[in-house]
């Protein structure tokens, strides 16, 4: 790619970020669309709507960009929760990162590589190729090069630290959080999985038998699961006719009759259809009636168990109850509404099959997500579609053509097949056999992350001097030469990536007007109304793995082809303030992670820098240098060791509560007059919602409350 | 080699364990010698010592045998604890193994292999080469590898079947073990480890106010570990003094003066050396003294903190008690005997370089170890000997040396080098930083199985191709088809191999005699008194090794070799006999260990059955047969996940009991009148022992005593 095309590519996106930006400005001021583009204000009453007509309404304004720019961390803390915090730091971590790596990039490396003489391109500079602003420009065995050394070492001393200071921080908040908390059905609760089953008694007894016995100094109480899918789907059904019901009757007596399809064709009498509805809604009531006393045998050897103490609970969660450590396995138990209750459902044999089968979903797609990699590549390589259609000869001599094809259009297809992939893989880990909705997203993200890397990094950065050359990585030995021969060819490509991507945050903003664009992506963690916006879950697995991988494209070319730093460094900025608006109007926080993502976020930026470590110790071994090479090989060690000091550091309080911590908190209960009051709750906290709907669905049925006890 | 050179390994081995049997059947009758064949006996008081002379003690008897036979599993486990139980379980395990595979081994495949007509081998029967009695003589794609194919399906599955009943009757016997224990020190302490250090106060008053703060309900007491090191040498060298001392005062007074050199050369007065060495014992006093009082106060950031409840000490072992992870570290406290005291006075740096020391260490042993290897390899291929050495050649040509040299030397240098790494590997192990002898042993264990899997095994069936070729690991394509290439080559090697090790084992209870001989390998585990011939501890990072490499040369050779597994099966079985008897009479168990060995046991024969499968899919492809190969490739899938099923099973009891024995067995203490005296000796049971000695030994002082409270 040549200079031109970048700029034609910078402006396109440039043009397109203003139109959606004014799109959006204007859109979200109608008040039709408020439920839209504020649904969260909508849902706590806190929107000032006003259905007078101004000329205003009409006109794009920025105030939206200050109102997102005014909550404090603190703020944002109360109203949205941990994990929106953590998420805005992510972006906090990336400003700063790259910040720096700009100042050294553009300052620093850039003039040099830009000075260097070994390609020799003699074009003026708008056709002068990006590989002139790359370190392939410098020449072989020139001492400039120890400038990139040094680069190397510093930038990955500044990551580190930013790293640690990160990590520090949220650990930080995640006690300050679990310290100011109020006390929270999940510090108390353990969910206790493959209870073993026998004739003589029922898994409530066998439950209740065992932990009054061994505990009964802290056990409280517990809830059995058991088996709901068919209620779930039964009512489903009953919640789609009592809206249709309620709209009926809403109707006049005349435009309910419909005229019936008798035998033979002919034609029946008339039927009012509110009768007919109303018997097929008493017949599913009976249904549903048989199901829920089914149910109320259907134990799944699975129970949520109670305690008195968060410590307690947690020593049961870390001790090991019966000699058979698979029977009696015992986890911190998620929120009541993280849980994942069609899950328990399956037995052991279909999750282990499911198991089975996502991994070898995982392999299929992404061998065929290669097809959309071969065509990106073959359109960055004009000659190759000359000859693949001939007829096509004459538009694409034409300039401007040529550039939108070469500097647009491959990473604008690659970024729409990615969009495709959450969804997928979402489902794909829902299918895996998680307990809840935060652990499907967490998997998914990884899922994502690795898809990304392999799949846009990797077979871009491989296809290009060998179509997916796989074998490379069993040749330890030669990773190094291979990537560094291989990456640099690619930046321009990377570099057009990371601009096309520009409008595509503030773009999906603006098309939560088309609500099959956004429910697509969120329909599967929770099923609810299709006209309620607010996005119910925290979907952070489709934009962390596009942030992480964007950071690891900026680790990488960092040194080699400092270029890409401003764009990125846009693109957080820009992201940074529109989240902090489809956060502060549209999320819904439904579960708390815990800021379990970041050490996701820690590992994926170590992985980077090792990885800009690996290609630099070929680079400078290709370029003459090898003493700049072996100088090199400490710092992926070194980095790999505060990693694990980090981890060792930190990541024990993502998984669960020191003792000190409990015991403090449990301490501070005694005090508290509510805290009876919350035991007396935590007995229905963790009752499957499809048996408490279905009460609701069927409430002039009294009979079925007894089922809702806790056996 | 051919037929006959295994039939003269075969005729010297018996030789010489008949030669050895004999020797130690007179030797151990000898009075002088009781102290050497039954020091555990003679410590106990149960030897019939009889000091008269008959004709009988002169005769060989194989009484011994019997004795060492009578006793049942649960006499043993009495007698010598869970550890001599388990393995002597890992010889019943191997007999019955090995048993099974004898008999398939010898009845059915040995005839199909011997009838082949692959290896065109015309010499009569005693010339024949050991090919024709293995795979390689059955013609390609002959039918009658599907009988090979049929016996490597059953022979896994045999292996597995014992492997889950051993895991399990080990598992129980551990859980019976623990609830016919009395209370032991360290089933109620935990041991504190990476107190941070403040000005403010003293560890010892932090651990004190940190465990009272937040259990005082189940907090007893605790024990601070001191910086003994300095202590301990003065320790040995008071030992050493005071057995000088008492030599002397029972020597005449005449004997004990010397004439002392003057200055210039001059001769000095005569000097009573009573009075000499009494002074140096008083300086050496004063020396404690002052390094006692120092000691006191040179804390070491670790404590072992004692609980009221078994249970509660397990669950301060499994929480994380600080927000800090990397501070206040809990982990199990090894037995009081079991602790590696000089350990403790490491820093992390020192136990950092340490462990980067080691691992260097072992890379370098490996790569020396290749030097007898080679040479061993030489004297297996005489006319290569023949070149490098031309004199040799006439004594080369006469059979009986021919066969000597090819059929029993090189097996038998190899052994004795492998003879002089435990001591290696354990000296390693302790540089390493473990806190108990347990630990050392048992990562003694694991290098010397790796050590000997990779430089035996590996390094011989590779150098048979190409010389030490690493390489072929890193191309996992084709690690079936070299192994199947190099590995039946071997099997004549590794049958003279095995053969050799026949004797080894009653030879080294000969060699008792010799202190020097054993003593070698045991004296890093425990110095002691030279005279004491009991073996301190639990020695069998020696001896495990063996039997699993002897396992994987069985596993791996069973259909290539069958013509090994008689061997094999008659060297477990003597090893069986001698080591009830090492066990019966020599053994002296220090520290128990819960049969931890086994779960080394289990995966390293899941590894010797996987390499099998990839042995065999290589084999089948070779002999034409690749429908065989591809209906293998389930086999090491399959293995490895039943693999994971029994540890998932299995082994969490080996490393902590659960939470129903802990409480079942605290509850059963509060009946037991005995239970306050045991809380009170914790006050003192995990005491360095160099504080203790040091009081003994300067007895007269009294004034160091309260140096020993626990502060």
């Amino acid at each position: 790619m040549i200079l031109s095309s970048l700029l034609t590519s910078v402006g396109i996106n440039l043009a397109l970020c203003f139109l959606f930006f004014t799109l959006y400005s204007i859109l979200r001021k109608q008040p039709g669309n408020i439920t839209v583009y504020a649904p969260r204000l909508v849902a706590q009453n806190k929107s000032e709507q006003t259905s007078q007509f101004n000329i205003e309404r009409l006109l794009p304004s920025a105030g939206w960009v200050k109102r997102a720019w005014d909550p404090t961390e603190e703020d944002l803390l109360t109203l949205l929760g941990l994990d929106a915090v953590v998420f805005m730091r992510i972006f906090i971590f990336s400003l700063k990162v790259f910040a720096v790596a700009t100042v050294m990039g553009i300052i620093i490396l850039l003039p040099i590589n830009f000075l260097g003489t070994q390609l020799t391109d003699d074009s003026d500079l708008v056709n002068k190729s990006l590989d002139s602003f790359s370190i392939s420009n410098v020449n072989d065995g020139s001492n400039w090069l120890w400038v990139h050394f040094c680069a190397v070492y510093i930038f990955t001393g500044v990551v580190c630290y930013f790293l640690y200071y990160e990590y520090r921080h949220i650990s930080e908040m995640i006690i300050n959080c679990f310290y100011s908390s109020k006390p929270l059905p999940e510090q108390f609760t353990v969910l206790v999985r493959n209870i073993p089953t026998s004739n003589g008694s029922s898994i409530g007894e066998k439950v209740e038998s065992f932990f009054t016995e061994f505990y009964p100094s802290t056990y409280l109480t517990h809830a059995v699961v058991h088996k709901t899918r068919k209620l779930q789907n039964l009512n489903k059904e009953a919640e789609k006719l009592s809206k249709k019901l309620a709209k009926l009757r809403s109707n006049s007596a005349a435009l309910r009759k419909y005229r019936r399809k008798g035998p033979f064709g002919l034609i029946g009498p008339k039927v009012d259809l509110l009768d007919h509805y109303q018997n097929k809604m008493e017949k599913l009531e009976e249904h549903m009636r048989l199901e829920l006393s089914r149910v109320a045998g259907a134990e799944v050897p699975a129970a949520f168990v109670s305690f008195k103490s968060r410590y307690g609970a947690a020593t049961i969660t870390h001790n090991q109850q019966r000699t058979n450590p698979t029977e009696w396995v015992t986890e911190q138990a998620p929120e009541p509404r993280d849980v994942h209750w069609p899950f328990f459902s399956d037995s052991f044999l279909q999750r282990w099959f499911s198991t089975i089968f996502v991994v070898a979903a995982c392999v299929a797609i992404t061998i065929l997500f290669l097809i959309p990699v071969v065509i990106v590549q073959s359109l960055a390589n004009l000659s190759q579609l000359e000859t693949w259609f001939p007829f096509l000869k004459g538009i694409l001599e034409i300039a401007f053509v040529s550039q939108v094809i070469t500097g647009y259009l491959p990473s604008l297809i690659l970024q729409w097949f990615l969009m495709l992939m959450p969804p997928v893989m979402i489902t794909l880990s829902a299918v895996q056999g998680y307990i809840a909705f935060s652990q499907i997203q967490i998997s998914a993200c990884i899922k994502m992350l690795w898809f990304t890397i392999w799949n846009i990094f990797f077979a871009n950065v491989l296809s290009g001097s060998a179509l997916y050359r796989v074998d490379v990585f069993l040749e330890p030995k030669n990773i190094p030469k291979v990537l560094a021969e291989a990456v640099p060819g690619q930046a321009s490509f990377f570099i057009s990536y990371v601009v096309t991507s520009g409008w595509t945050s503030l773009s999906s903003e603006v098309f939560r007007l088309i609500p099959l664009f956004w429910s697509f992506t969120t329909k599967y963690l929770c099923r609810k109304d299709p006209n309620d916006f607010t996005v119910p879950a925290n979907p952070y697995h489709c934009e962390i793995p596009r942030l992480l991988f964007f950071g690891l494209l900026g680790i990488t070319y960092f040194f080699l082809a400092p270029l890409i730093l401003p764009f990125l460094l846009i693109y957080y900025f820009m992201g940074y303030i529109v989240y902090r608006n489809q956060l502060l109007n549209v999320y819904a926080i439904k579960y708390e992670m815990n800021g379990k993502f970041w050490p996701i976020v820690h590992t994926s930026m170590i992985f980077s820098l090792v990885l800009m470590h690996i290609i630099a110790i070929g680079i400078f071994g290709l370029k003459g240098l090898p003493i700049a090479s072996g100088l090199l090989i400490p710092l992926p060690v070194l980095t790999l060791l505060f990693s694990l000091y980090c981890h060792k550091r930190f990541l024990a309080l993502f998984r669960a509560y020191p003792a000190e911590c409990l015991i403090k908190k449990d301490r501070a209960d005694v005090n508290d007059p509510s805290i009876n009051e919350f035991f007396d709750s935590l007995t229905t906290a963790y009752q499957d919602p499809s048996l408490t709907r279905s009460l609701y669905s069927s409430a002039t049925d009294t009979d079925t409350s007894p089922l809702l006890a806790t056996d």
